[in-house]
């Protein structure tokens, strides 16, 4: 069914179609699947890649960090010297302008702005809370946990396009320079959540260069994909610490990563990043909502990657087993939903997701459609601020998790609920089918 | 120079034991020691107690919980199964009344009460910080940590006095009943920090049942020290949950806990209870800040702690080496300080501390005469809300974490410090040193 245009057939011709797929759905149906593809979790075989971790701070090994202090007892805030120097050099900062947290970067995220409305940020002259309104920039589709803080602590989101190198930065510009009470922005500045785009030097220079209304404007660079390529040549991201501290506003980003998706989701290790003004002011506030955090876990990270480069060997085992999942989705898409002018999406570098932009008003009943045939997708809209897709059409795809044949059935299904909106879609605007209205 | 009171002695006798004090003084002053007592942090020897858990969460091991869930991946935003079972029987609450958090009780405390200025807590008509006032009662001596936090949200803390078995009820239901600022209650109920004090049941009742103008009152009960007994005989809290329920406030009180001074206190597990009205409220704003907390090391905790017989037994392994520790201070503060008239301190049963009130106006100097011999001890005025001792006299020990050799001389110095201290404020209140005033 490749390379039909769907508006070009007769009224009659769809509803042969229509027909067809109806009954495959059907099919599929009776099968009672349970297929979930919500969310963008590593699978058991990607776990398994970290596995020795587990084994190499036992009781029989040193305990103590290159300062000499005992990893099991209390102390070191920020976290211990040899982990700042690996993710230093990850996300190119140097180790004072790190900070190591618990297990989650999210976490981090929402501290940082949870205080940042109880106290303000570094330069702030009234915490955030204080003022009548703080409103941030999302770039859309994004990430929908990054929304659920500014839902949570009532930071009022202004939704934004992204395009293929990044946010719109006519857009960005204008609304940071407008009004003070927009506060920040949130980015995924490397194979972006859901989009997989990583942001051009241009983009990332603008965002670093632009005139803020609000003095104490922070970027929030969620870089939680920066070591996670799928294409043999990786993405390259300008480092963006660097390029804030060359435009003279140093203190305007504030970078987060995990190793969530390069050990253990369950049991990895935060970290955020930025200038020492930035780090030195959360430190204070840190100190009193914690003694420190798991160090012993940080050893384990530290002794099992050692370094940049063993990283580096170990992504491409990660990519070595998703890569072939990213593969059959995209040739599925291809192959179902090609040419057929319902579709568009992205071939991602890296990252964990697949973009899928069908017909205006179809994304919430393909969704449900999916749903009710097994196949559990992230909640339509859920890319957008306040859940709400304006155009009603993004779908994202997480292919990680499943098996490579749970993968496939559950794509293909996909594929069928999209075509039969699709052409119920063309059917309605023609108002052909009389009485019968596909909704 | 046991059982002289000095206050009955002769100027000149005086001033002849404070040269002999002194002389003692000076000669450990050139020992150039560096001995620290200002935390109460386990020594090498108690973590060691617990160092087979790090080998039983290996590579070979089962590493899914009971319920199925990979503790390696994503989810489980509460606990997994097997722990909130355990920690529901060391607290005395059903699991669904358990929130299980990452290696500190102390960034639950400090969530929970940006939390309630963020948002309030289950039952708030606004968020505690849109009102003009948030007050809190803080029983003192109390912990430092608990006061730092009040002090970081702007939350106004009210110093009222401890008693021999709680916080003087008299002055806290005056408190609570009179005010509607007075949003809640510091309490560690067990072998509180610094005095050692469990709560009677008659205090545990009076909380549950007093009135309170406030309708989202709450009692932080940090029950830091529940099972860490040091006397044959243990202390017995009365479980505050089911009181708050028997008194018709099932929503009163919020607890915490953590394995800190149990296994690890860089790695331990944390864990919050309370009514499931009040977790449920929390878990809401929870799954926004984080996916869920570290399972592996909840599955670590869970295999090598097995059940509460176990833990009974472990702790009996760390009072066999920090009872002797104890013991060696409360012989010494006899010994040197006994009978003299200038200080008091308590014999604790368990819990981590032992509190030592000398002589009003003395305690800020001795803590400095201390350090400049190099004794570390906690900051004076440290257990008083915003660092302020009243009759500045209240210095807490902390002696499990130095050797028993380090503490002998550690509270040498102290005792020494506080004798001169002592004989100097005499002198000085008789005026009969003419040019010469001690300070």
């Amino acid at each position: 069914m490749n390379d039909i245009d769907y508006d070009r057939l007769s009224t009659a011709e769809l509803n042969a179609i229509h027909a067809q797929l109806l009954e495959a759905y059907e099919a599929y149906k009776r099968q009672k699947l349970s297929l979930d593809m919500s969310r963008g979790k590593p699978c058991d075989e990607q776990l398994d890649l970290s596995l020795e971790m587990l084994d190499i701070v036992g009781s029989g090994d040193v305990l103590t960090d290159r300062s000499g202090l005992d990893s099991r007892n209390y102390g070191g805030l920020d976290g211990i010297p040899e982990a700042k120097d690996l993710f230093a050099q990850l996300l190119d900062v140097s180790p004072s302008e790190l900070i190591i947290g618990g297990a989650s970067s999210l976490t981090m995220m929402h501290d940082t702005l949870s205080r940042a409305m109880l106290h303000g940020v570094f330069g702030s002259s009234l915490p955030w809370g204080k003022l009548p309104a703080v409103k941030f920039i999302c770039p859309s589709p994004g990430y929908d946990r990054h929304f659920a803080i500014c839902e949570l602590l009532g930071i009022e989101m202004i939704a934004i396009d992204m395009l293929q190198d990044g946010p719109d930065m006519d857009q960005v510009e204008k609304l940071a320079a407008g009004d003070d009470a927009v506060k920040g922005i949130w980015c995924v500045p490397k194979y972006s959540n859901p989009d997989g785009i990583t942001y051009s030097d241009e983009v990332v220079d603008r965002l670093a260069r632009m005139e803020t209304c609000a003095g104490d404007f922070r970027i929030m660079w969620d870089d939680a994909y920066t070591v996670h390529h799928l294409a043999d040549e990786p993405d390259r991201l300008k480092p963006m610490l660097a390029a804030c501290k060359a435009a003279g506003h140093p203190d305007r980003v504030l970078m987060f990563s995990s190793t969530s998706k390069i050990s253990f989701p369950g049991a990895g290790v935060a970290v955020m990043a930025g200038s020492e003004n930035n780090m030195n002011f959360i430190r204070k506030q840190l100190a009193v909502q914690t003694i420190g955090p798991d160090k012993l876990n940080q050893l384990r990270h530290v002794r099992f990657f050692k370094g940049p480069a063993h990283i580096e060997a170990h992504m491409k085992k990660h990519a070595a087993i998703i890569k072939p999942k990213f593969e059959m989705v995209l040739n599925l898409l291809e192959t179902e939903l090609g040419g057929k002018r319902i579709a568009s999406w992205n071939k991602p570098n890296g990252g964990y997701f697949i973009s899928l932009n069908i017909m205006d008003g179809c994304a919430r009943s393909v969704v449900r459609m999916a749903a009710e045939a097994g196949v559990t997708l992230t909640k339509a809209g859920a890319t957008f601020p306040y859940g709400h897709d304006p155009r009603d059409r993004n779908i994202r795809i997480a292919p990680t998790f499943p098996t490579l044949s749970e993968l496939k059935t559950a794509i293909e299904i996909l594929c069928l609920c999209v075509q039969i909106m699709s052409i119920r879609t063309f059917l309605n605007r023609r108002g052909a089918n009389g009485a019968e209205t596909y909704v």
